[in-house]
């Protein structure tokens, strides 16, 4: 049998990258974990990943370590399975592992979190290879789906194994008992804190006040567009009759300012002449797909995650293959 | 900010559109849409558009009015989008909105129906690109992808926002909860002409003829077809213990209608030296295909649509690449 | 119309097939059929078809019969519609197809049982061409797929189809509703023998023996990565706390069994260094994708099937064209 030896030389390999670490280049893996954090954004710049990380220890400590621990595991699987160095060093191999890693931290509940939260993180490394080929072939990113279909998973897995339990907000509801109560009191400004806070689960001042930073240092045209799709998005979910209460957490909001930066900014060509206005509509379009994402998962009592922002963001970049001006 | 800029063009783009339709181009527009309504049975024949969008308005005018708004909406999103000239003249583009216009129509209740049926069939036109991006990488047609998915998120995303209301004749309903009534009078002669009108969700018996007529104006053998896929469904149906008021209001049929045109007139070559009776056997499948996609829905209350159809005719359009002779 | 001609053409080669049999082909026929009983665990090989057969007939007579059957007409309907030669003749058109004869023949009750399994595995050749054309584009295995999505739909269509009715032991639940009760003895032996068993739905202690017996035959690698597997794949279940019951089923293992010789023994190249770790890892994986899918089923009363197998050996099929390593 092979697996001795596979074994064998597995633990040399990790041997030699924890040497390798001790030389000194543990600063470039630490480097290569912030970018993974900042990626999340979309931009490759240690100073943001830094201010996320803030923005989430300043909300919860525990939190912020699992961050930094998750983008360090994807990071690290991305190597030990032969990764592209300049994907790994960009952090596009990693992003994905430390929302996995929040998340999972954030909606279970237990003494074993950490692990699952860990061992989520480095599962979905290998996912973000998966989906990175299967998606490759038709020429779309694969922006936050590794860690939306993975946290499904092992969220809905909770209810058949005894040793992981779900969090007590996380309930599964019949649509056919479920009630609409839209009304509650709207304060725009917070909401707007919330709505960039939510990208990482947060819902606070101060980290939304560091979120915004951290877009803005990154670049001054995103911090605008992470506005404009911000306040436009909780316009339409009043306009259209959402909930109060979930206006107010942001939670029709964090997927409108992923979608307007993905589709005005990062992943437009000169030829998208509308790309703007584009980024509006997809904004727009979100909060009908937050709704609909959110009945479709009620019976299993699961959060929407950022699937609304990836089907709003995929709907253009496919149809500007077709529609090239917008 | 780039958006103010795009806005101004965007709306002296349209108001140039605007000047060249008063100058006699109108008439070439009003046609591409008109062929928008006849690809719904994969043709481009403006009589038989007129003959269709005269059977939907027979049966309500304001579902008229909406047929041939979703279709000049559809056509105008292409053109303003970039699309290919020819794709937008054969009706290619729009004929996915004209059935997202009719079904949000009659699924919704309430003051704002008319633009959400509307904004939904511009957005229709949007996902019609990307679907044809998609699935061109695989060479196999959308047919009515983009408005089966459209119009489940629209209806799904109902009970989350107070502004749009769900028709009453959609209900959730638990699986476990389902009992299967049978009985009911029979008419197959009935049936017959709700089974074409369903494609439209119509169900009397002048639009139905109407419909007949529009498919016979069109090619002789597509009307002899559609009525041997609309008999073989329904007795399908009733063989296998499908509840007979479904069967008489032509549910367990529409289905079948299309994919035999699809598979034995439409999308074969000569290779495929049975495609008559597959096209039988593919009709005959859309009746358990039909049953099975109700009561994956049933939880959240939504229609099958056309999706039996759709699953179907890729069925076997993806197996003649291995099975040639089929 | 050109339907008589073709029933005619049909029926003139089904009988000159049928002469060809005849005249002493029917061995090389039945040859084909056996191999395709074989290719469930991927080898080529007669007498390992002829165990698995005789481990089947030993459980349930009439089992063994569709089994066989279904293998004959999975491989006819190949045959007819043109498939390439080496495909049949090496099995893999077909055993998709005794997959769904043998889990409609188990899943359904009533005097129709016999029609809608040998039906089925009709069906599913036509389906396993479908997606070996649709994931052949993305250079994938289409692996048990066919088998799973056209089970789960006939199983669906019978809630509303008075013909065909679902076994009691299937029964639709809400997610609301449902309790997780772990206790219960454990024998890790007899789960053994039940993991293997199934694969063909068999819960037996002599048949698991005959199918270790087929494994072990076909190779002794392949067998010593099959207990590997399955033991794994027991203990991950122990320890997340899954239901005693169910691990004693053998229902915690019987993916894992297939996904390790998938990930560790069958589609791995010399460039996979860390192959025999991967497929452990991915053994392990199956649990709680194992739970997942239940879970997600549950409202519908369907089985998992081999699904947690497709996924997890997806995921490292994927992933490897990213991470070579892995």
């Amino acid at each position: 049998m092979k697996i001795g030896k596979t074994i064998w030389e597995t633990e040399k390999r990790v041997n030699q990258s924890m040497q390798v670490m001790k030389e000194g280049k543990f600063l470039a893996f630490l480097k290569e974990s912030l970018k993974g954090i900042s990626q999340i954004i979309y931009v490759e710049n240690i100073i943001t990943g830094l201010l996320i990380l803030l923005a989430i220890t300043v909300s919860s400590f525990s939190l912020g370590i699992i961050a930094l621990l998750s983008a360090m595991i994807g990071t690290l699987v991305a190597k030990i399975g032969g990764a592209d160095k300049t994907l790994i060093s960009k952090g596009l191999m990693s992003y994905n592992s430390v929302l996995s890693g929040l998340v999972l931290q954030t909606c279970l509940t237990g003494p074993n979190v950490w692990i699952v939260a860990l061992v989520g993180a480095a599962i979905t490394a290998i996912f973000t290879a998966t989906l990175m080929y299967f998606l490759g072939n038709v020429g779309i990113p694969i922006l936050t789906l590794p860690f939306i279909l993975l946290t499904w998973f092992v969220l809905l897995s909770t209810y058949k194994l005894d040793s992981i339990k779900l969090n007590e907000s996380l309930s599964p509801q019949s649509v056919a008992n479920w009630e609409l109560h839209v009304e509650g009191e709207i304060n725009l400004f917070q909401a707007i804190f919330n709505g960039i806070g939510q990208i990482f689960f947060l819902t606070e001042t101060i980290p939304g006040l560091l979120l915004f930073l951290a877009v803005f240092w990154a670049s001054r045209k995103m911090g605008i567009y992470a506005v404009i799709g911000n306040v436009v998005a909780c316009v339409t979910a009043l306009a259209l009759g959402g909930e109060h209460t979930l206006i107010m957490l942001g939670l029709y909001s964090y997927n409108a300012i992923l979608t307007i930066l993905a589709v005005s900014v990062v992943y437009n060509t000169k030829e998208n002449r509308y790309a703007p206005i584009t980024g509006v509509v997809a904004a727009c379009m979100t909060v009908p797909l937050m709704a609909s994402v959110s009945i479709w998962l009620l019976p299993f009592g699961l959060p929407a995650l950022t699937m609304p922002f990836v089907m709003s963001t995929w709907l253009i970049l496919g149809a500007r293959k077709v529609l090239p001006n917008v």
